[in-house]
């Protein structure tokens, strides 16, 4: 860095050398150049594809002005035409992407971003060259995305329309584990000899022919193409000609082995803040590289994973069918008729018990629903917990002790609530007590359960989202329905 | 670009111009600068804080070889340091932060990535001194985040230990409003005149002394401020210097206004890719950048919000402390305790009818519960739907009759075969078909209401995820009792 030469050279092509962006008057011709209006930017949400916009284009297909909506979709961001195409009636759906389908070669980016049901749509309504051809144009990481969707027939048909080249990157990309990192990553990277110096690096830049559209990063890498590290591109930027690549680049970088799960890929990026990531074999030779936008989508995945799975649900399915979102949450329904069976089986138990005093039918609910819904408050906090790697070592000990606290304290409180109602209302005041206690007992059990279900599960290599809470429910559904009609047999009649 | 002299200047200075990376055998010296074995890629999870690291720590702790400690926690990264410090023991986390004090003031990233709760914890323990001096260290986003977490004496203190500079661009970072994306952005840019060239630019950058530490675009502005585009990295150094930034730039980058709500922000960089952003003041000139790391923990916030409010907590509550906790989640179960009181009291409008069939009372659970399992499931979907902007226009309406025709089709079947249980239970062809009328009725109303109403919450500009799920039980337990009972009183009696 300090070599005199360099810095001479350096000197040499500095035209001159301000120290911040001078603030000068404009030419006339800049002023023309630079766009918009400045109040635009306060415009409420200038972005994305708003009902007005939809409601412009269904009303332009109505009336049949093809050529209006074809002005309008190819003025769009491909995201936005995928969402306007996801929230088209299928019809129009098939309108627009004739309209678009010369264009789709070029912007294959709209098949990606569409919903996976929606796709599958589209998808039909191309041929397999035409689909070849918008594969052709992507990065191998959304190529693969489109391509792992197909049937193993549509697959086949499709790859054998493909360059060699692609295809044998997509064939590769395939045989690596679904949600792995080997599927995420994209096989376009930058990466150089350690020993190249900064000028030599951006003078190859400059040169090359085949570079990733977008990169944050280059990697050095030895002969037998293993990370040595990465330097940013702001880093190299910033930094002299005759600066060594090795003495810039984080040396330290986390590289990612193929085979890592795309979750634990995600939680890297966000727990160390990454842009880009190399991607390596089992001999740490470099493979790939996954940047922060696969990621980000990965995150919205396994996150709206979690949502939808502890609702019962087991994928979004706004643009489905409705047979098949008949029958996908019907097994859902299923399992808790069964819970909701066994329920009323533990309410037959006490049957002569209810008929002498009916009060007890009308108070059951109370107690099971207050039940589930400390449970479940219990459960949401652990299974977000579990995801964040929040519950490692004596933490996990400390949080069940601290969640039975809570139980036991709220159990406490909406004891002496529950209680005083059941006995104003039907002016018994031993009818009190009865729900009193179940109510303790009722929602220690439910905290208990609520903790420690995701977490066995979670131990069980089971996702906890999509099981615990009909588990949930079910324990709390009989243990509130037994203590309660259960202490009534035993203290009231 | 087709200057001659200029493509000389640059034909001069590549050394050689090789067009990818040659690999060739290594010198012994660049040998040994390639670092880790090979199999260390092959580890399961060899990053982030594990089970076994915290008990080790625990361990050291426990006996007291803090010096051990301290070379165990310097090594960390600061995320990790974190993570470890969240999860031990109060008085443990004490004698850590005891340890790693006078590094806070290099690392107060460390701060940065605590949980709430515990950063209020391990703030308590520095001086207004030290955290100023930690503050300023941190880039003017991070620094904000940390101090708007503050009381006012607190932060009133801690602001007057700051550096002037440091403490205006807090202050007015604080000017804007919560969760705002004027909170979010980094006052740290770097933007140039849009008629520079490449070559110019790059010069500057490496005479420049105060660049952010990471940035991966160059905007482009007018001498008023405004930006006029952006030029990714990766783009200017692949062009020659004799490039005009203008020839190279986006112009048509998305800026974002300072005002703009975060949820908003965070949707801009999923739906466009982004990877950072210019955020303009109300007459469009750049004020600061938003990167997509601190996106993806908007993105994490935002999640997470919609799943704890959906479980009836309002926010993580891992670390909090157990009356803060019991109280919180207090709240929620006294809304419920209500709902829970409201149904009962339905079922006491039929208690003459109970007294007649006990079986009533043993059955009438499993209506209710089916109509609050399907109505959740209908519920989160059109919650994550409006979430992701996918509910516009027409297909509002188009989801809405969809998710009737399945709450329709769940209800025949469920009525078969929940009227079937309860006949051969009760060997009561009648009782079943009571049940049976009870189920389509409590399911398609379950699948109505679970649709219809956080979409009219959202309307109404309260966010769904919060109140959804409590209207939606006490509608369907409401419907799923009263009508069970209410038909039996008519069929059966």
């Amino acid at each position: 860095m300090t070599d005199p030469t360099e810095l001479d050279r350096d000197a040499d092509l500095r035209p001159d050398d301000p120290q911040r962006p001078p603030p000068r008057p404009l030419t006339a011709e800049e002023e023309e150049a630079v766009r918009g209006e400045p109040d635009a930017a306060t415009t409420e949400n200038p972005y994305g594809v708003d009902d007005d916009t939809v409601r412009e284009i269904e009303a332009l297909l109505d009336e049949a002005r093809l050529d209006r909506v074809e002005k309008a979709v190819t003025a769009m961001h491909s995201a936005d035409l995928a969402d306007l195409l996801e929230m088209l009636h299928p019809e129009d759906r098939t309108t627009v992407v004739g309209i678009i389908r010369p264009s789709l070669r070029i912007d294959a980016e709209v098949l990606l971003h569409l919903n996976e049901d929606v796709r599958e749509q589209v998808m039909k309504l191309l041929s397999a060259e035409e689909i070849a051809q918008a594969l052709a144009e992507l990065d191998s990481d959304d190529a693969l995305e489109l391509i792992e969707g197909l049937d193993d027939d549509e697959r086949v048909e499709i790859l054998s329309h493909l360059p060699v080249a692609d295809r044998l990157l997509v064939e590769e990309g395939l045989t690596f584990p679904e949600y792995s990192a080997g599927r995420l990553m994209q096989r376009e990277f930058v990466a150089v000899p350690m020993f190249w110096t900064v000028g030599k690096t951006i003078d190859w830049l400059r040169a090359a022919r085949e570079l990733p559209d977008d990169f944050y990063q280059i990697f050095t890498v030895d002969p037998r193409f293993h990370v040595a590290g990465g330097a940013s591109l702001s880093r190299i930027m910033r930094s002299k000609r005759s600066v060594r690549l090795a003495d810039i680049m984080d040396g330290e970088i986390r590289t990612i082995p193929a085979t890592m799960d795309q979750e634990e890929v995600a939680y890297l990026f966000r727990q160390y803040g990454l842009v880009s990531a190399p991607v390596v074999d089992d001999d740490g030779r470099l493979l790939g590289v996954i940047t922060v936008d696969d990621v980000v989508e990965v995150i919205d995945e396994e996150h709206e994973d979690d949502l939808l799975k502890l609702g019962g649900v087991q994928e979004i399915d706004v643009y489905r069918a409705v047979l098949k979102t008949t029958r996908s949450r019907f097994t859902w329904l299923s399992v808790n008729l069964l819970t909701a069976v066994l329920a009323s089986a533990v309410i037959a138990i006490f049957e002569g018990t209810i008929q002498q005093a009916v009060a007890l039918a009308i108070l059951m609910p109370i107690v099971a629903s207050m039940g589930g819904n400390a449970g479940t408050q219990t459960l949401t906090v652990t299974v977000r917990g579990i995801a964040m790697h929040e519950l490692e070592g004596r933490s996990a000990r400390r949080f069940v002790l601290k969640e039975l606290a809570v139980a036991t304290l709220n159990g406490l409180g909406f004891a002496v609530i529950g209680g005083a109602i059941a006995a104003v209302w039907f002016s018994d005041w031993m009818l009190g007590g009865v729900i009193a206690m179940a109510m303790v007992i009722t929602l220690i059990v439910a905290g208990l359960t609520g903790a420690l279900i995701p977490m066995v599960l979670d131990k069980m290599k089971i996702d906890p989202a999509v099981a615990s809470s009909i588990f949930l429910t079910t324990v709390t559904d009989v243990v509130g329905f037994f203590t309660f009609l259960g202490l009534a047999a035993i203290i009231l009649l």
